[in-house]
Parts: C-alpha cells; sequence; structure tokens
C-alpha cells in the first residue's frame, strides 16, 4: 500500500458513488455540526451583550432566544421546502442564481464562502482555545494545535464523505447526550423547585447593573445570539450526498438537526434565568456559560467533564461542515465558469479535492495572521449567513410564482425572506464597526472576480470553440529546426528524428568561443558524410555568431524569422534534453533545454511547435 | 534602458575583454584589498591572546610581528615566481594541481573557497560591527545592514571587474592614505623622543600580568597574527585580470601589496610597543587597536574620524577580494568537471556570474545563520589560506624540477613551503578547539562532493560521447498518439500537425463522466468525415474507460504499452496546450498538459519524444 493509500485511501471508483452516500445518522455529524455546536457559542454571544444589565439581562435571554428559535423555524420550514424543490443540491447559489438572476446567486455563495471560511477558522480557534484555558502549559503551542487539526480534518475530509460521517459520529452524539442530559435533569429540577432549583455549584454571582435597558443593547444581543443560525444552510446545500430516498434522508436530517438546535437553545436560556447564569467578562476568573450550566446542574464530577469535553471537541470539528459544503459549493460555481475549473473535479475518493484544499489553505493563512485566536473574526459571520438565507427565500418565492406553488408556500418563503432579510439589517448595523464592515468589502471584491472569470473563460471558449472540420487541403511536413552545441549521441538522436518528421532541416548551431573547430569536423564526418549520394536532402548548417554569448535569443530570433519567411509553414523546432534520474543531478547542467522551451513558448506562434527529444542518464 | 541593464550595465561582447582588463592601481583595490584589510584586524588578533601578559605582552607584538612578515616576505617571493610561471592563472588549484595531481589541486582549492566565504562574511559583518558600535542605534538593523552591504557587493561585481576597480578605489587609498600618514607621523615622534612619545590622547592602561610568558602562548599569538596574510593569493590567481604586460602588471600590483601591507604590520608594531598600546576584551569600554593608535598620535580630530571610517570602509569591502577570486577559482574548478558546469560559463558582463551568485548566497546564508555576527568564524579562516600557500609552494618546487629551475628558484619555493607547512601545523593545533576543526572536517566533504560530480560528469560523457555517424537505414515517419479530449479548435491544430508528421495515428481519448456522446458527434461529423475518400488514412480511435478519473495515468500506460509493441518505432505524443498571456490565468485550468509532459519525461524511453503544441489566448 502507498503513503497515498494509507493516508487517503484507495482510489474510489465513478461507479461507488453510490455507496458513498449517507443516511441522516451519519448525516447529522457531516452537515449538521455547525449548526448543533453553535448552540454552545449562540447563547454565550448574545450573553455577553447583556453583562451590562447585569440580573436584569439574564431575564431577557429566554424572549431573545425565543425570537431566534422562531426565526430558525421560520429559516427551516423555508429550507424544507428548498431541499424538495431542489433534490439535485439546492443551496442559496442555485435557488437565488435560477429565480433572481446569476448576479444574485453569486452574491448569496460569496457571502455563504466566506461564512465557511470565517467558520472554519473561528470553529478550530474555539476548540483549541478551550483547551488550552483547560491545559495552560499548551498556550504556547495555540497556533500550532491549531494548524494540526486543521490538517486532521482537511485529510479526513480528503478520504471521503462517509469516512467523515463515522469520524465525527461519536463525539456529536456524545455532545447531544451529555447536553441533553444536562437540559433535561436541570429543567426537571427547576420545575420541580417552582422556577427557583438550588444549583449544585454556584455560578458566579451577577454584576450589578451598569446599564439601561435599550432597544439597540437587546438588538445588539439578537444579533449575536444569531450567530446560533449559522450553518443551517448546509444540508440543503449537500442534498445529492444523501442516500436514496434523496429527498426524505435530507429533510429527517434537516428536521433533526433543527429540533435538536432549537431544543437545546430553549434549554439552555430557561435554565440560565432558572440558574440565574450570565456571561463573564473574558480575562482572569473567566467561565463559559456552558460550563457555568453544567456545574450548576450536575456540580463538577466525570459527567461534567465529559461534557466540557464534548463541547471542546464539537466546537473544533464545527468546521467540517465548512469541509463538506464548501467545496460542493465552490464546484457548482466552478460549473457555472465563474470559478476555477479543477474546483469542479472529483478527485481520487470521489471529493472535491481542490476546494478541500482551497478552503484548508484560506483557514490556515486565517489562523496563522491571527496566531490560533480568531475572537475578532466572530462579528463578521453571521452577516454572510443571513444575506444567503434571504437570498435563497427570495428565490424560492420566485420558484413557486413560476411553478405556481401554492399560497401556502409562497407565504411561508416570503416570510422567511422578510425575516431574514430584517436580520441581516440588524445584524450588519449593529456590528458594522466591530467588523461586518469587512464583510461588505470582500464581498464586492470577490464578486468582482468572479465575474472576470466567467469573462476569460467565455473569451477563452469563444477562441476554442467551433473548430470546424479537419482541413486536409494542405497536409505537408513541418520545417524542422534544430539546434546543436556538439556532435553527441544526444544530438544525433534529435537529429535522426528530424529526419523521420520532414525532409526540410535546418542545424542551427550558436557559435560561442571555443570548439567551433571541432564542431564543423564533426558535422563533415558524421552527417554530410553518410548523407551524400543517400538520396535523402543535406540539413542546412547555419551558424550564428553571438559576441555577447548569448545561446537562446538567436535560436529564438532564428525561429521567429523562419516563420515570418514561410507563411502558412508549421515549424517544429526539436529540443534535445538530459534526463537525470535524481533531480539534484539538474543543478550540474545549465538547463538550456528548459530555457528554450520557455522562451520559444512566451515569442512563438500557433505554427511553431516543440520536439522534446529526452535523452536519459543512468 | 531596460531595468536589467541599468542593475548590470549593457552586455559586453566577447571582444570586449581586453578593455576590461586592470592596471596596478585598479588591480590593488581589486586582489589587494584582502590583503591589505587584514592590517586592521591580524595585529590586533595577535595582541588580544597577549592581553594576559599585561605589558609583557606588548613588547612581545614586534618580535611576533616581524616573524609574520618574514613569513610574508617568503610567500612573497614564492608567489612572484608562480606569476612568472603561470601567466594564464596560477592560483594554488592551478599550480598543485599541475605539479602534484588533481587531489593536492582540488586540497588547495577547497580549503581556499572556504576561505574566500568566510572572509567575505567576516568582512562585512566587521565593517558593520563597527558602524553598528559607532553608532548604537543601527544594532537592532545589524541583519540586514550586512545583507544589504552584500548586495551591492555582489551588484558591482556582477557590473564587472573594471566597474569593480573604480568603486573601491576611493576607500582602499583613503585608507592607505590615513593609516600611512599615522604610521610616519607616529615613528617621526616616537624618534624624535628616544623611543618614547607622549600620547596625545593616552590609551587606556594595561592590565597587571596574570600570566607567564609561555611558548604556547606565543604561538596561539603567531598563529592568530597569521590572519594577516589571508588574502596573499588573490593576484597571483587573477592573473588573467590583468592589462597586457600581464606577467608585469600582476608583479606589480602583487609588489605593492606586500610592501604596503609589510610596512603597515611592522609600523603598527612599532607604535604598539612605543606608545604601550594593547588589546582591550572585547565588552563596554571596548576600543579597537587601530582606534587607540591613532587617537594616542594625532589626538581624537577629524583626522581621527576620516582613519577609522576608512578602515570600516575597507574592512567590509574586504568581502570584494573573495567576489573577485572565488568566481574565478570555481570556473577554473568546474572547467576540469569538479563542479557544476554554468560556474564556467560567462555572463553578459564577461564575469562568471553563476560564481558571484554562488558566493553571495553562502555568505548570506552564513550571515544569516550568524544573525549578522561572524566573530566566531575568524578562527576558521587562516587554516585555509596556508593550506593553500603551502601546496602551491610545493606544486612550484616540482615546476621547477620538471622544467629544469634554477636552484635558486627551487630553494626559495621549497622555503616557503616549508614555512607556510609549519604554519599550517601551528594554525591548526592552536586554533582546532575554537573551530579550525570545523574547517578539517568540512574540507574532505567538499572534495567529496566535487569528486562525485566529477565522476557524474565522466559517466555522463561516456553515454552521450562517440555518436559515431548518422544512421539513414530507417528513416521512418513516427507513430503519433494525441490525447483529446473534446474536439476544439485547439485539439483540431494539434490533429492537423499529426497528419503533417505521420500517417499512423492513434488518438486517445479518456472517457470521464460527461461529453461522451458529444465527442463522438464531433469526431464522425468533424474528423471521419472529411477524411472519407481523401486517401488519407484514418487515425485510431482509442477510447479509454477510467473508472478512478484518472486521466494522465491511462494515457501514459496506453504510450508505454504502445512502444513495447512496436520495437525499433519513435513514438510522438503530442500535446496540446493552451498559453494564457498572464501567469496568474493559470490557475484557471488543470494543467493537464504540464501533468502530462512531466509524467511521459519520468517514466518514458528514449524512444518517446513529445510534440508541444501552443495555443495563444489573446
Amino acid at each position: 500500500m502507498s503513503v497515498i493509500d494509507f493516508l487517503f485511501g484507495r482510489p474510489l471508483r465513478s461507479s461507488e458513488e453510490r455507496t458513498e452516500r449517507l443516511g441522516a445518522a451519519a448525516g447529522i455529524p457531516v452537515f449538521g455540526l455547525d449548526a448543533l455546536s453553535s448552540a454552545a457559542y449562540g447563547p454565550e454571544a448574545a450573553l455577553t451583550l447583556l453583562i451590562s444589565l447585569g440580573a436584569v439581562g439574564v431575564s431577557y435571554i429566554f424572549p431573545i432566544t425565543i425570537s431566534i428559535v422562531i426565526l430558525l423555524l421560520i429559516v427551516y420550514v423555508s429550507y424544507r421546502q428548498t431541499i424538495e424543490a431542489y433534490p439535485q443540491g439546492g443551496g442559496s447559489y442555485t435557488v437565488a442564481g435560477e429565480n433572481l438572476g446569476p448576479f444574485a446567486g453569486l452574491l448569496a455563495a460569496t457571502a455563504l464562502m466566506i461564512d465557511y471560511v470565517l467558520t472554519a477558522a473561528v470553529g478550530i480557534s474555539a476548540g483549541v482555545g478551550a483547551l488550552v484555558s483547560a491545559i495552560p502549559k499548551l498556550q504556547p503551542h495555540t497556533l500550532m494545535l491549531c494548524l494540526v487539526i486543521l490538517f486532521l480534518i482537511m485529510l479526513v475530509n480528503l478520504r471521503g464523505s462517509r469516512e467523515t460521517g463515522f469520524v465525527f459520529m461519536i463525539p456529536t452524539y456524545l455532545f447531544l447526550g451529555t447536553l441533553g442530559t444536562t437540559i433535561v435533569v436541570g429543567m426537571g429540577k427547576a420545575i420541580v423547585s417552582g422556577g427557583h432549583p438550588t444549583p449544585v455549584e454556584a455560578p458566579p454571582t451577577l454584576p450589578a447593573a451598569a446599564a439601561a435597558v435599550s432597544l439597540w443593547l437587546l438588538l445588539k444581543a439578537f444579533a449575536s445570539g444569531c450567530t446560533a443560525m449559522t450553518g443551517v444552510e448546509a444540508v440543503s446545500n449537500g442534498v445529492t450526498a444523501f442516500r436514496e430516498p434523496v429527498v426524505q434522508t435530507a429533510r429527517r436530517t434537516l428536521t433533526t438537526v433543527i429540533t435538536l438546535l432549537a431544543i437545546m437553545l430553549l434549554g439552555i436560556a430557561y435554565l440560565c434565568r432558572a440558574y440565574q447564569i450570565g456571561a463573564v467578562e473574558p480575562g482572569p476568573g473567566y467561565q463559559s456559560v456552558l460550563s457555568q450550566l453544567t456545574a450548576a446542574v450536575v456540580g463538577r464530577n466525570v459527567f461534567y467533564l465529559v461534557t466540557i469535553g464534548s463541547v471542546l471537541l464539537v466546537l473544533s470539528f464545527s468546521a467540517n461542515t465548512a469541509f463538506a459544503d464548501f467545496p460542493r459549493l465552490c464546484r457548482l460555481i466552478a460549473q457555472d465558469g465563474y470559478l476555477p475549473v479543477p474546483l469542479a473535479e472529483r478527485g481520487r475518493r470521489l471529493v472535491y479535492t481542490w476546494g478541500i484544499t482551497t478552503l484548508a489553505l484560506l483557514c490556515a493563512a486565517l489562523l496563522i495572521l491571527f496566531g490560533g485566536v480568531t475572537d475578532r473574526l466572530i462579528p463578521l459571520y453571521a452577516v454572510g449567513a443571513f444575506l444567503a438565507f434571504t437570498l435563497s427565500q427570495a428565490g424560492m418565492v420566485g420558484h413557486w410564482r413560476r411553478k405556481g406553488g401554492s399560497r401556502l408556500a409562497i407565504s411561508l418563503n416570503a416570510l422567511g425572506a422578510f425575516a431574514t432579510a430584517a436580520t441581516v439589517i440588524i445584524v450588519t448595523i449593529t456590528k458594522f464597526l466591530a467588523g461586518a464592515w469587512i464583510t461588505t468589502l470582500l464581498i464586492p471584491l470577490i464578486m468582482i472576480l468572479m465575474f472576470a472569470i466567467r469573462r476569460h473563460y467565455d473569451r477563452l471558449r469563444a477562441q476554442i470553440a467551433h473548430p470546424g472540420a479537419l482541413d486536409l487541403t494542405e497536409v505537408r511536413p513541418p520545417i524542422v529546426v534544430m539546434p546543436m552545441m556538439a556532435w553527441t549521441r544526444v544530438s544525433r538522436a534529435g537529429l535522426q528524428i528530424a529526419f523521420n518528421i520532414s525532409s526540410e532541416i535546418h542545424v542551427v548551431h550558436v557559435s560561442t568561443e571555443e570548439g567551433d573547430k571541432e564542431f564543423d569536423d564533426d558535422w563533415c564526418k558524421a552527417v554530410e558524410g553518410p548523407l551524400h549520394g543517400s538520396g535523402l536532402p543535406m540539413p542546412k548548417l547555419k551558424v550564428l555568431k553571438s559576441p555577447y554569448r548569448f545561446v537562446i535569443g538567436p535560436i529564438v530570433d532564428y525561429v521567429l524569422a523562419l516563420e515570418e519567411k514561410n507563411p502558412g509553414r508549421q515549424i517544429a523546432v526539436i529540443i534535445p534534453e538530459l534526463v537525470e534520474k535524481y533531480w539534484y543531478h539538474n543543478f550540474l547542467h545549465n538547463q538550456r533545454a528548459t530555457w528554450l522551451k520557455a522562451a520559444l513558448l512566451m515569442k512563438g506562434t500557433r505554427r511553431i511547435v516543440t520536439i522534446n527529444v529526452p535523452w536519459y542518464i543512468d
């Protein structure tokens, strides 16, 4: 087994595609991890903005969460309809593009792409950040740990979707199980105690209110809490990865994910109010909301450790959703010609190798740029998701109107579009200065780039398409040009090929400081001699003087002049080349063949072709 | 004027070589700077070892310097003879190689090469070090300054020898003038005052003796002082760079350099004793010997500043000798096949571009490795110079015996060989632990590499030499293979060429997921259609199934199988290739052409050639 097979698994036949498909159980870790893991930071993000309100703030978390969950359900219903309408994979890009035009589609796609890169980087660094605060000794290796996890996630994804599902299943279900248990136990205790349970371990007391309640503050908290909804789009985008019946499996996955997420969000919000748990400012003594909550409900025992451990795992693996979806999105865009073609090709394991690698590189760049601490990126990434939601749902409205959908379907999607559009506005405004401006700047830049790529492909296609039939009126051997510095076995091999191809042969000898006499002698003896009386034409020997010791330039000039003098003729330049067994032996040669090829390619025309004659050295 | 012309000057014709030659006045800065600048650190190096002897130590500096100067004169006489015997450039490599065999020649060359790299790095960092101690603000930029100076020296040398001479003339003569004046004035004052002059500014008082005089200590001081002799070899190595009459000009240059160096060494030693000036331990309060000396003789006035300034310049420019000589040495070795051929080629300005660049890179690596502070390298570099001296003079003894030289000539060179051999032993032993062991380890490693290179060239020559005459018994068109993914103008151009070259054409279509139907239609209409009844042979269409979506592999396998089935036949693989105008457009394509070429080159045989058909995109 080769190293590559060991790392990435054996290559998969195209016909094995079906076996690589996912059921709902494996689909949740692959496409739902991003959404589910946001239960771990969404409530915390909202609570952080309420710190200044003290105990009053905590009482607001429940209504804020309810509005987020309502929004979530609207989006859910909307995407359920999308999955049915687009069983071939209906992400925002497809839906918005088909119904609102390519511009809207690309806008949605760009917003999502930015989001995925951010999610992956933030997820990994959040997981590592939590690990590092648990084991402070690892602090100096933060970046290294982030990159190692990134690399592992990339590797697992390059092996294929099914393997990804299995690898991520355990931490996902552990997370769901422990957090679910905590919520159920906590709710039970709260209900039994009439809404005021006694914590096993008391959370830090809430600070005194430092500010009055304002609409602006509540909006900001809502906008921050909305980060919990990122990743919801993933399932509908990846429909094709599901097992038959595709639509049912995908829908079941989406329903499960959304239900679980809604329960967790509501449960956490309810328990925060019941146990009076608020966010703590970062710094010494910091404790995450989930950590306070679990400690309050069950105390700091083994179960607590397992819960927190699974949170860490799920956070850093949430990057995986981005890895599952980003390449699929890129592929769709590349198929339409707005991104480089290689992004649309499936690799040896039937996954989109280039998309996965691109995401890993972008993500690594972000991690390195921020030294593995990407907290400051969080405000950047709800804008993209909600922009995509809005466009996708507006697209669905268009879809129903064209296809004649039911009034209910139209109004559901319209409601979704309206609600998410309002959220985009709220999120952009409240987070603009904190970083959303970067996203609003990046989106048009990336779109300009994508339109430029498409324009390039269009121009390219115009230049190579519609070739017409083969033209057989002038089948005629090319004029062959062969540079020769000395008479060796290599140049002999080249010259033999010249004779095989054509009877018009120009041998070009660049005269440098030494060895001209020897060359002349060799030429007479080895070439002219056997040709006399053979009936074969004599090659033209052209000696080029090179006072400046340049070799490539004179040869290229000669070839170009020859091409100009012979309109309509093909010129074939024979370039013999030593091929060394070991790459480092190349340092022993002056690489003239390589340079000559490059120069001819740069300055040449379509009528000038090069013939590479390899001479292998043992 | 192009950027390249501006930076490096216009290209020079080979016939302009004569005008690039140097007279004695310009020859001193080019080939003498290394030797002359050592007056600035040789005496200090010896005095540093005598610190522990206190005032007694200073009284020993004069006899030690006298023995160094005697050694210097022996070496001088010896090299004078070498210049006459080898007017075509007689460095230690040539002299030892021709007379004692290639092993001795390479040994001398290796020693010298190591020495040159060290000299260049140490010279530049010493100059910058002095500058930085004068302007402490520059301290954090030490490495950057070193690299900038290195880059400038490289640039000046790439422009050519004559330009180098002019650029370095001013600092060299300023250094000689000011230091000479100081010595003359100081000697005058000393003689007038009967050997006990009153210093204008008193040097720091000498420390009390902390050790007793021992032979070991004096030998160490002698060995350190011998660093003053490095660089003496340069003139005889560069004889060909001098103006006609070559031997006389080179000899005059050598005589001037040695005389000036001897005078400076003796003058400095005499004045050190007269003014009771010793070396000062590095650290706070450090002052170089030359600085103390100048201050004692003339005081700290403008003249003092000019003197010290010229010392700094000359020290950092002393690297230039290495740049003048290292490439010439490499060229000689490369011509004999012990170093890569490109090192023997002269660039656009008639200098050995690769040698200069190699030296700059090695030197930059050393500077970066040591952060611009290369003091620790000083002990490494007298061994090389004296080893080269010894071998060169032993070689001269052999030369005279073969050519029947006079008894005087033989004994002069024998004396030189003996004296320098003794010095090699002293230097190696006294400095072994301080770093000379690295040199003694590096020398055999580099020699092994050089012999390996020579062996490779020999094997290569055996494989390409004596080709015999052209074989015209079997002139026959090759079998043409052309991969075709779709019928476009690009593949049409490729197929036209195939028809021009041969009547046996195999078109290989790798069947991937889509587009097969379209391809079949196109093939029927555009290729088979016009060929019917044309009298031309129909190309074989071979469809390769690729269940794993590999494209390159199946094509290469097909070509290899075809080659095996047709022994004695040439296979030409036509590879059409899009040529984009801008390099970054290449990211838009999957580079299959490039990969296919690489794979064929790697797995192919001599009978498989590739034909590159460029298709230019506007």
